[in-house]
Protein backbone atom coordinates (compact mmCIF):
# COMPACT_ATOMS: atom_id res chain seq x y z
CA UNK A 1 0.00 0.00 0.00
CA UNK A 2 1.25 3.34 -0.63
CA UNK A 3 2.35 5.34 2.69
CA UNK A 4 3.42 8.25 1.46
CA UNK A 5 0.46 9.96 1.84
CA UNK A 6 -0.11 8.38 4.90
CA UNK A 7 -1.14 10.56 8.35
CA UNK A 8 1.53 9.84 11.35
CA UNK A 9 -0.95 8.37 13.55
CA UNK A 10 -1.72 6.03 11.12
CA UNK A 11 1.40 4.70 10.81
CA UNK A 12 1.86 2.92 13.76
CA UNK A 13 -1.94 1.14 13.54
CA UNK A 14 -2.35 -2.50 12.96
CA UNK A 15 -2.65 -3.88 9.59
CA UNK A 16 -5.44 -6.73 9.21
CA UNK A 17 -6.61 -8.90 6.19
CA UNK A 18 -9.96 -8.28 5.21
CA UNK A 19 -12.29 -10.57 3.08
CA UNK A 20 -15.77 -10.62 1.14
CA UNK A 21 -18.26 -13.68 1.45
CA UNK A 22 -21.30 -13.97 -0.72
CA UNK A 23 -24.24 -15.86 0.46
CA UNK A 24 -25.67 -16.95 -3.25
CA UNK A 25 -29.32 -17.92 -3.10
CA UNK A 26 -31.04 -19.03 -6.10
CA UNK A 27 -34.59 -19.85 -7.49
CA UNK A 28 -34.90 -22.39 -10.25
CA UNK A 29 -38.88 -21.61 -10.50
CA UNK A 30 -39.05 -24.76 -7.74
CA UNK A 31 -37.11 -23.87 -4.82
CA UNK A 32 -34.41 -21.75 -3.19
CA UNK A 33 -30.78 -23.34 -2.89
CA UNK A 34 -27.44 -21.83 -2.06
CA UNK A 35 -24.40 -21.51 -3.81
CA UNK A 36 -21.32 -23.16 -2.42
CA UNK A 37 -17.61 -24.59 -3.47
CA UNK A 38 -14.96 -26.96 -2.37
CA UNK A 39 -12.33 -24.10 -0.47
CA UNK A 40 -8.99 -24.47 -3.60
CA UNK A 41 -6.68 -23.10 -0.45
CA UNK A 42 -5.05 -24.12 3.16
CA UNK A 43 -6.70 -24.16 5.91
CA UNK A 44 -9.43 -26.46 5.14
CA UNK A 45 -8.77 -27.36 1.36
CA UNK A 46 -11.74 -28.90 0.10
CA UNK A 47 -13.87 -28.10 2.56
CA UNK A 48 -17.47 -26.74 1.50
CA UNK A 49 -17.34 -22.84 1.97
CA UNK A 50 -19.37 -19.84 0.58
CA UNK A 51 -17.37 -17.68 -2.32
CA UNK A 52 -15.28 -15.24 -1.30
CA UNK A 53 -12.04 -13.47 -1.76
CA UNK A 54 -9.57 -11.12 -0.03
CA UNK A 55 -10.10 -7.33 -0.95
CA UNK A 56 -8.02 -5.06 -2.98
CA UNK A 57 -6.97 -1.70 -2.03
CA UNK A 58 -8.61 -0.32 -5.53
CA UNK A 59 -12.17 -1.12 -4.88
CA UNK A 60 -14.40 -0.94 -1.74
CA UNK A 61 -16.64 -3.76 -0.05
CA UNK A 62 -19.39 -3.28 -1.92
CA UNK A 63 -17.65 -3.86 -5.35
CA UNK A 64 -15.41 -6.52 -4.00
CA UNK A 65 -18.22 -8.19 -3.18
CA UNK A 66 -19.52 -7.22 -6.80
CA UNK A 67 -16.84 -9.03 -8.63
CA UNK A 68 -16.83 -12.41 -6.77
CA UNK A 69 -20.61 -12.71 -8.24
CA UNK A 70 -19.15 -11.95 -11.16
CA UNK A 71 -16.76 -14.40 -12.05
CA UNK A 72 -18.46 -16.85 -10.07
CA UNK A 73 -21.99 -16.63 -11.38
CA UNK A 74 -21.19 -14.55 -14.79
CA UNK A 75 -24.19 -12.36 -13.51
CA UNK A 76 -23.86 -8.40 -13.10
CA UNK A 77 -26.67 -6.14 -11.85
CA UNK A 78 -27.93 -8.66 -9.71
CA UNK A 79 -29.37 -7.86 -6.26
CA UNK A 80 -26.83 -7.67 -3.48
CA UNK A 81 -26.63 -6.63 0.24
CA UNK A 82 -24.38 -6.54 3.48
CA UNK A 83 -25.11 -8.63 5.99
CA UNK A 84 -22.51 -7.48 8.98
CA UNK A 85 -19.11 -8.20 9.38
CA UNK A 86 -17.34 -11.44 11.23
CA UNK A 87 -14.57 -10.77 13.41
CA UNK A 88 -13.90 -13.18 15.85
CA UNK A 89 -10.05 -12.98 16.12
CA UNK A 90 -9.83 -17.02 15.66
CA UNK A 91 -12.79 -17.30 13.36
CA UNK A 92 -10.09 -18.29 10.46
CA UNK A 93 -7.59 -20.51 11.33
CA UNK A 94 -5.15 -19.29 8.41
CA UNK A 95 -4.52 -15.84 9.95
CA UNK A 96 -6.70 -13.32 11.52
CA UNK A 97 -8.94 -12.46 8.93
CA UNK A 98 -11.77 -9.72 9.55
CA UNK A 99 -15.04 -11.09 6.66
CA UNK A 100 -18.05 -8.55 5.61
CA UNK A 101 -20.38 -11.30 4.39
CA UNK A 102 -22.94 -10.44 1.88
CA UNK A 103 -26.28 -11.76 0.66
CA UNK A 104 -27.39 -12.19 -3.07
CA UNK A 105 -30.36 -13.28 -5.12
CA UNK A 106 -29.99 -14.33 -8.17
CA UNK A 107 -31.97 -16.48 -11.13
CA UNK A 108 -30.84 -19.58 -11.39
CA UNK A 109 -31.80 -19.81 -15.50
CA UNK A 110 -29.69 -16.42 -15.92
CA UNK A 111 -26.62 -18.16 -14.28
CA UNK A 112 -23.49 -18.36 -16.79
CA UNK A 113 -22.78 -22.76 -16.30
CA UNK A 114 -19.27 -22.12 -17.76
CA UNK A 115 -18.20 -19.28 -14.85
CA UNK A 116 -19.88 -21.85 -12.20
CA UNK A 117 -18.04 -24.91 -13.59
CA UNK A 118 -15.01 -23.39 -13.40
CA UNK A 119 -15.21 -22.28 -10.07
CA UNK A 120 -16.73 -25.58 -9.37
CA UNK A 121 -19.69 -24.57 -7.71
CA UNK A 122 -22.71 -26.76 -6.76
CA UNK A 123 -26.09 -25.79 -5.39
CA UNK A 124 -27.31 -27.00 -1.82
CA UNK A 125 -31.53 -26.94 -0.41
CA UNK A 126 -31.72 -24.02 1.77
CA UNK A 127 -33.41 -25.89 4.01
CA UNK A 128 -30.50 -28.24 4.64
CA UNK A 129 -27.48 -26.61 4.37
CA UNK A 130 -24.16 -28.85 4.71
CA UNK A 131 -21.02 -28.13 7.45
CA UNK A 132 -19.23 -24.97 5.83
CA UNK A 133 -15.86 -23.67 6.68
CA UNK A 134 -15.36 -21.30 9.32
CA UNK A 135 -18.28 -19.20 10.74
CA UNK A 136 -19.62 -19.55 7.16
CA UNK A 137 -22.87 -22.07 8.52
CA UNK A 138 -23.70 -19.02 11.06
CA UNK A 139 -23.57 -16.10 8.10
CA UNK A 140 -25.86 -18.45 6.11
CA UNK A 141 -28.00 -18.31 9.22
CA UNK A 142 -28.07 -14.55 10.19
CA UNK A 143 -28.54 -14.42 6.27
CA UNK A 144 -31.86 -16.52 6.10
CA UNK A 145 -32.91 -14.26 9.05
CA UNK A 146 -32.34 -11.49 7.68
CA UNK A 147 -34.38 -12.38 4.32
CA UNK A 148 -37.17 -13.53 6.32
CA UNK A 149 -37.63 -9.93 7.74
CA UNK A 150 -36.43 -8.68 4.41
CA UNK A 151 -39.23 -10.66 2.42
CA UNK A 152 -42.23 -8.89 4.90
CA UNK A 153 -41.15 -5.37 4.26
CA UNK A 154 -39.82 -5.13 0.45
CA UNK A 155 -40.65 -7.31 -2.70
CA UNK A 156 -37.02 -8.84 -2.66
CA UNK A 157 -38.38 -12.39 -3.42
CA UNK A 158 -38.78 -10.55 -7.07
CA UNK A 159 -35.09 -10.72 -7.56
CA UNK A 160 -35.45 -14.38 -8.12
CA UNK A 161 -38.30 -14.82 -9.96
CA UNK A 162 -38.06 -14.66 -14.36
CA UNK A 163 -39.95 -11.55 -15.48
CA UNK A 164 -43.01 -13.77 -15.70
CA UNK A 165 -43.98 -16.05 -12.83
CA UNK A 166 -47.13 -17.97 -11.46
CA UNK A 167 -48.19 -17.71 -8.27
CA UNK A 168 -47.14 -20.97 -7.09
CA UNK A 169 -43.65 -19.95 -8.17
CA UNK A 170 -44.03 -16.75 -6.00
CA UNK A 171 -45.62 -19.19 -2.93
CA UNK A 172 -42.68 -21.82 -3.38
CA UNK A 173 -40.55 -19.00 -2.54
CA UNK A 174 -42.48 -17.62 0.71
CA UNK A 175 -42.82 -21.42 1.72
CA UNK A 176 -39.16 -21.55 1.80
CA UNK A 177 -38.50 -18.41 3.55
CA UNK A 178 -40.95 -18.96 6.29
CA UNK A 179 -40.01 -22.64 6.25
CA UNK A 180 -43.81 -23.95 6.11
CA UNK A 181 -46.66 -25.01 4.25
CA UNK A 182 -48.65 -22.07 2.84
CA UNK A 183 -52.32 -22.51 2.02
CA UNK A 184 -52.48 -21.95 -2.27
CA UNK A 185 -56.03 -20.76 -1.90
CA UNK A 186 -55.33 -18.09 1.11
CA UNK A 187 -51.52 -16.90 -0.89
CA UNK A 188 -53.32 -16.15 -4.20
CA UNK A 189 -56.02 -14.07 -2.85
CA UNK A 190 -53.41 -12.21 -0.26
CA UNK A 191 -51.45 -11.78 -3.07
CA UNK A 192 -53.51 -10.21 -5.69
CA UNK A 193 -55.40 -8.34 -2.87
CA UNK A 194 -52.09 -6.05 -3.05
CA UNK A 195 -52.58 -5.39 -6.51
CA UNK A 196 -48.81 -5.14 -7.34
CA UNK A 197 -49.03 -8.11 -9.87
CA UNK A 198 -50.31 -7.75 -14.00
CA UNK A 199 -51.64 -11.23 -15.25
CA UNK A 200 -50.99 -11.97 -18.62
CA UNK A 201 -52.91 -14.16 -20.95
CA UNK A 202 -50.00 -16.38 -21.02
CA UNK A 203 -49.72 -19.66 -19.19
CA UNK A 204 -47.08 -21.91 -17.49
CA UNK A 205 -47.78 -25.69 -18.35
CA UNK A 206 -44.77 -27.36 -17.01
CA UNK A 207 -46.50 -27.84 -13.63
CA UNK A 208 -49.73 -28.94 -14.41
CA UNK A 209 -51.68 -29.73 -17.67
CA UNK A 210 -54.60 -26.96 -16.79
CA UNK A 211 -51.31 -24.66 -16.65
CA UNK A 212 -50.94 -21.57 -14.13
CA UNK A 213 -51.17 -18.01 -15.65
CA UNK A 214 -47.92 -16.37 -15.72
CA UNK A 215 -47.77 -12.95 -13.86
CA UNK A 216 -45.57 -9.85 -14.20
CA UNK A 217 -44.53 -7.51 -11.00
CA UNK A 218 -45.69 -3.94 -11.19
CA UNK A 219 -42.88 -1.82 -9.65
CA UNK A 220 -44.84 1.36 -9.68
CA UNK A 221 -47.70 -0.28 -8.33
CA UNK A 222 -45.71 -1.56 -5.47
CA UNK A 223 -44.15 2.02 -4.63
CA UNK A 224 -47.61 2.99 -4.22
CA UNK A 225 -49.23 0.35 -2.40
CA UNK A 226 -45.77 0.82 0.19
CA UNK A 227 -46.83 4.60 0.43
CA UNK A 228 -49.63 4.07 1.39
CA UNK A 229 -48.56 3.02 4.74
CA UNK A 230 -49.26 -1.20 3.51
CA UNK A 231 -46.88 -3.87 4.20
CA UNK A 232 -46.11 -6.64 2.35
CA UNK A 233 -46.97 -9.53 4.65
CA UNK A 234 -48.04 -12.88 3.57
CA UNK B 1 0.27 -9.36 13.98
CA UNK B 2 2.12 -13.00 14.54
CA UNK B 3 2.66 -14.29 11.18
CA UNK B 4 4.41 -17.81 11.88
CA UNK B 5 0.89 -19.36 11.81
CA UNK B 6 -0.63 -17.48 8.52
CA UNK B 7 -1.45 -19.98 5.49
CA UNK B 8 1.08 -19.09 2.27
CA UNK B 9 -2.36 -17.70 0.48
CA UNK B 10 -2.67 -15.39 2.94
CA UNK B 11 0.70 -13.81 3.43
CA UNK B 12 0.71 -12.22 -0.14
CA UNK B 13 -2.60 -10.51 0.45
CA UNK B 14 -2.50 -6.89 0.98
CA UNK B 15 -3.46 -5.67 5.11
CA UNK B 16 -5.80 -2.49 5.98
CA UNK B 17 -6.51 -0.74 8.57
CA UNK B 18 -9.78 -1.01 10.17
CA UNK B 19 -12.00 1.82 12.13
CA UNK B 20 -14.94 1.65 14.34
CA UNK B 21 -16.90 4.44 14.55
CA UNK B 22 -19.94 4.99 17.15
CA UNK B 23 -22.78 7.16 16.48
CA UNK B 24 -23.80 8.08 20.07
CA UNK B 25 -27.55 8.52 20.84
CA UNK B 26 -28.66 10.13 24.41
CA UNK B 27 -32.15 10.94 25.94
CA UNK B 28 -31.93 13.72 28.99
CA UNK B 29 -35.70 12.83 29.52
CA UNK B 30 -36.78 15.74 26.93
CA UNK B 31 -34.63 15.36 23.40
CA UNK B 32 -32.36 12.72 21.45
CA UNK B 33 -28.95 14.13 21.21
CA UNK B 34 -25.66 12.87 19.41
CA UNK B 35 -22.65 13.13 21.19
CA UNK B 36 -19.92 14.37 18.73
CA UNK B 37 -16.17 15.48 19.63
CA UNK B 38 -13.32 17.57 17.77
CA UNK B 39 -11.01 15.09 16.41
CA UNK B 40 -7.05 14.79 17.89
CA UNK B 41 -5.41 13.93 15.03
CA UNK B 42 -4.24 15.03 11.68
CA UNK B 43 -6.03 15.21 8.89
CA UNK B 44 -8.74 17.42 10.05
CA UNK B 45 -7.22 17.97 13.43
CA UNK B 46 -10.03 19.64 15.09
CA UNK B 47 -12.95 19.19 13.19
CA UNK B 48 -16.57 17.34 14.37
CA UNK B 49 -16.01 13.78 14.28
CA UNK B 50 -17.82 11.05 15.56
CA UNK B 51 -16.08 9.04 18.29
CA UNK B 52 -13.67 6.18 16.79
CA UNK B 53 -10.75 4.15 16.81
CA UNK B 54 -8.30 2.32 15.21
CA UNK B 55 -9.15 -1.54 15.97
CA UNK B 56 -6.67 -3.70 17.68
CA UNK B 57 -5.08 -7.53 17.39
CA UNK B 58 -6.90 -8.66 20.18
CA UNK B 59 -10.50 -7.93 19.59
CA UNK B 60 -13.34 -8.31 17.66
CA UNK B 61 -15.42 -5.59 15.73
CA UNK B 62 -17.90 -5.40 18.43
CA UNK B 63 -15.88 -5.07 21.75
CA UNK B 64 -13.51 -2.83 20.11
CA UNK B 65 -16.65 -0.37 19.92
CA UNK B 66 -17.55 -1.40 23.32
CA UNK B 67 -14.21 -0.38 24.46
CA UNK B 68 -14.68 2.82 22.05
CA UNK B 69 -17.90 4.08 24.36
CA UNK B 70 -16.59 3.12 27.56
CA UNK B 71 -13.68 4.93 27.55
CA UNK B 72 -15.80 7.88 26.25
CA UNK B 73 -19.24 7.67 28.01
CA UNK B 74 -17.71 5.26 31.27
CA UNK B 75 -20.48 2.90 30.16
CA UNK B 76 -20.49 -0.27 30.24
CA UNK B 77 -23.84 -2.90 28.89
CA UNK B 78 -25.47 -0.52 26.91
CA UNK B 79 -27.62 -0.90 23.57
CA UNK B 80 -24.98 -0.97 20.75
CA UNK B 81 -25.50 -2.45 17.27
CA UNK B 82 -23.61 -3.14 14.04
CA UNK B 83 -24.90 -0.69 11.77
CA UNK B 84 -22.37 -1.47 8.31
CA UNK B 85 -19.15 -0.83 7.20
CA UNK B 86 -17.60 2.34 4.91
CA UNK B 87 -15.39 1.10 2.33
CA UNK B 88 -14.92 3.57 -0.27
CA UNK B 89 -11.12 3.94 -1.22
CA UNK B 90 -10.93 7.83 -0.27
CA UNK B 91 -13.76 8.03 2.42
CA UNK B 92 -10.44 8.95 4.79
CA UNK B 93 -7.57 11.32 3.38
CA UNK B 94 -4.99 10.25 5.62
CA UNK B 95 -5.04 6.39 4.32
CA UNK B 96 -7.35 3.82 3.20
CA UNK B 97 -9.14 3.09 5.95
CA UNK B 98 -12.22 0.52 6.34
CA UNK B 99 -14.70 1.84 8.76
CA UNK B 100 -17.76 -0.24 10.81
CA UNK B 101 -20.15 2.32 11.73
CA UNK B 102 -21.72 0.98 15.63
CA UNK B 103 -25.05 2.87 17.11
CA UNK B 104 -25.17 3.02 20.41
CA UNK B 105 -28.47 4.24 22.21
CA UNK B 106 -27.72 5.73 26.41
CA UNK B 107 -29.30 7.81 28.95
CA UNK B 108 -27.42 11.02 29.42
CA UNK B 109 -27.85 11.26 33.00
CA UNK B 110 -26.22 7.59 33.75
CA UNK B 111 -23.23 9.04 32.30
CA UNK B 112 -19.87 9.88 33.68
CA UNK B 113 -19.27 13.43 32.80
CA UNK B 114 -15.44 13.23 34.06
CA UNK B 115 -15.39 10.84 31.56
CA UNK B 116 -17.20 12.55 28.14
CA UNK B 117 -15.60 15.72 29.62
CA UNK B 118 -11.67 14.47 29.49
CA UNK B 119 -12.80 12.96 26.01
CA UNK B 120 -13.82 16.93 25.05
CA UNK B 121 -17.68 15.50 23.95
CA UNK B 122 -20.51 17.52 23.60
CA UNK B 123 -23.72 16.80 23.04
CA UNK B 124 -25.60 18.09 19.34
CA UNK B 125 -29.68 18.12 18.47
CA UNK B 126 -30.75 14.98 16.83
CA UNK B 127 -32.97 17.10 14.74
CA UNK B 128 -29.78 19.05 13.61
CA UNK B 129 -26.44 17.59 12.95
CA UNK B 130 -24.01 19.59 11.93
CA UNK B 131 -21.06 18.90 9.32
CA UNK B 132 -18.68 16.12 10.21
CA UNK B 133 -15.78 14.37 9.09
CA UNK B 134 -15.41 12.43 6.19
CA UNK B 135 -18.47 10.44 5.56
CA UNK B 136 -19.24 10.33 9.40
CA UNK B 137 -22.71 12.68 8.48
CA UNK B 138 -23.57 9.64 6.73
CA UNK B 139 -22.91 7.64 9.15
CA UNK B 140 -25.43 9.35 11.36
CA UNK B 141 -28.18 9.42 8.61
CA UNK B 142 -28.01 5.89 7.97
CA UNK B 143 -28.05 5.32 11.61
CA UNK B 144 -31.11 7.59 12.43
CA UNK B 145 -32.94 5.36 9.10
CA UNK B 146 -31.88 2.85 10.84
CA UNK B 147 -33.52 3.92 14.32
CA UNK B 148 -36.54 4.89 12.58
CA UNK B 149 -37.33 1.27 11.23
CA UNK B 150 -36.30 -0.68 14.10
CA UNK B 151 -38.46 1.22 16.44
CA UNK B 152 -41.47 0.57 14.36
CA UNK B 153 -40.54 -3.44 15.39
CA UNK B 154 -38.59 -3.61 18.59
CA UNK B 155 -38.94 -1.46 21.80
CA UNK B 156 -35.26 -0.10 21.72
CA UNK B 157 -36.74 3.28 23.26
CA UNK B 158 -36.46 2.01 26.16
CA UNK B 159 -32.88 2.15 25.83
CA UNK B 160 -32.96 6.10 26.16
CA UNK B 161 -35.63 6.22 29.05
CA UNK B 162 -34.35 5.87 33.07
CA UNK B 163 -36.30 2.91 34.25
CA UNK B 164 -39.25 4.96 35.81
CA UNK B 165 -40.72 7.49 32.79
CA UNK B 166 -43.78 9.59 31.52
CA UNK B 167 -45.51 8.98 28.56
CA UNK B 168 -44.61 12.23 27.03
CA UNK B 169 -40.67 11.27 27.93
CA UNK B 170 -42.01 8.38 25.65
CA UNK B 171 -43.87 10.22 23.15
CA UNK B 172 -40.60 12.84 22.90
CA UNK B 173 -38.31 9.97 21.69
CA UNK B 174 -41.00 9.18 18.94
CA UNK B 175 -41.27 12.36 18.34
CA UNK B 176 -37.83 12.61 17.69
CA UNK B 177 -37.14 9.34 15.43
CA UNK B 178 -40.14 10.09 13.08
CA UNK B 179 -39.16 14.01 13.33
CA UNK B 180 -43.04 15.19 13.30
CA UNK B 181 -45.48 15.86 16.40
CA UNK B 182 -47.78 13.12 17.67
CA UNK B 183 -51.70 13.92 19.27
CA UNK B 184 -50.63 13.18 22.94
CA UNK B 185 -54.39 11.79 23.68
CA UNK B 186 -53.64 8.91 20.46
CA UNK B 187 -50.45 8.42 21.46
CA UNK B 188 -51.12 7.39 25.28
CA UNK B 189 -54.31 5.43 24.01
CA UNK B 190 -52.17 3.57 21.85
CA UNK B 191 -49.07 2.84 23.72
CA UNK B 192 -51.35 1.92 26.75
CA UNK B 193 -53.42 -0.65 24.71
CA UNK B 194 -50.49 -2.54 23.78
CA UNK B 195 -50.04 -3.56 27.55
CA UNK B 196 -46.27 -3.57 27.86
CA UNK B 197 -46.60 -1.14 30.45
CA UNK B 198 -46.75 -0.88 34.36
CA UNK B 199 -48.00 1.95 36.12
CA UNK B 200 -46.59 3.18 39.72
CA UNK B 201 -48.18 4.91 41.85
CA UNK B 202 -45.36 7.94 41.32
CA UNK B 203 -45.59 11.16 39.67
CA UNK B 204 -42.60 13.41 37.76
CA UNK B 205 -43.70 16.85 38.34
CA UNK B 206 -40.57 18.59 37.11
CA UNK B 207 -42.93 19.52 33.49
CA UNK B 208 -45.97 20.08 35.28
CA UNK B 209 -47.98 21.19 38.42
CA UNK B 210 -50.20 18.11 37.68
CA UNK B 211 -47.05 16.00 37.51
CA UNK B 212 -47.07 13.15 34.94
CA UNK B 213 -47.34 9.35 36.12
CA UNK B 214 -43.96 7.37 35.55
CA UNK B 215 -44.26 3.85 33.93
CA UNK B 216 -41.99 0.54 34.27
CA UNK B 217 -41.48 -1.28 30.70
CA UNK B 218 -42.73 -5.04 31.09
CA UNK B 219 -40.00 -7.00 29.03
CA UNK B 220 -42.21 -9.89 29.47
CA UNK B 221 -45.42 -8.70 28.56
CA UNK B 222 -43.60 -6.83 25.91
CA UNK B 223 -42.15 -10.77 24.73
CA UNK B 224 -45.23 -11.90 24.74
CA UNK B 225 -46.86 -9.14 23.17
CA UNK B 226 -44.58 -9.86 19.81
CA UNK B 227 -45.33 -13.23 20.21
CA UNK B 228 -48.57 -13.13 19.38
CA UNK B 229 -48.09 -11.69 16.57
CA UNK B 230 -48.09 -7.68 16.67
CA UNK B 231 -46.04 -4.96 15.65
CA UNK B 232 -44.71 -1.92 18.04
CA UNK B 233 -46.09 0.53 15.11
CA UNK B 234 -46.82 3.88 17.12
Amino acid sequence: MNTSNTSAEYIKQEKFLVAVDCIIFGFDTESIKLLLFKRRVEPLKGSLSLIGSFIKNDLNLNDSAKQVLEESTGLKDIFLKELRTYSNIDRDPGNRVISVAHYALIRINELDIKNVEEYDAHWYDFNDIPDLIFDHKQMVEDAIYRLRDEARREPICFNLLPEEFTIPQLQSIYECFYQRNLDSRNFRKKILSFDILTKTDKKDKTASKKGAFLYVYDKEKFDSFIAKGNRFQL
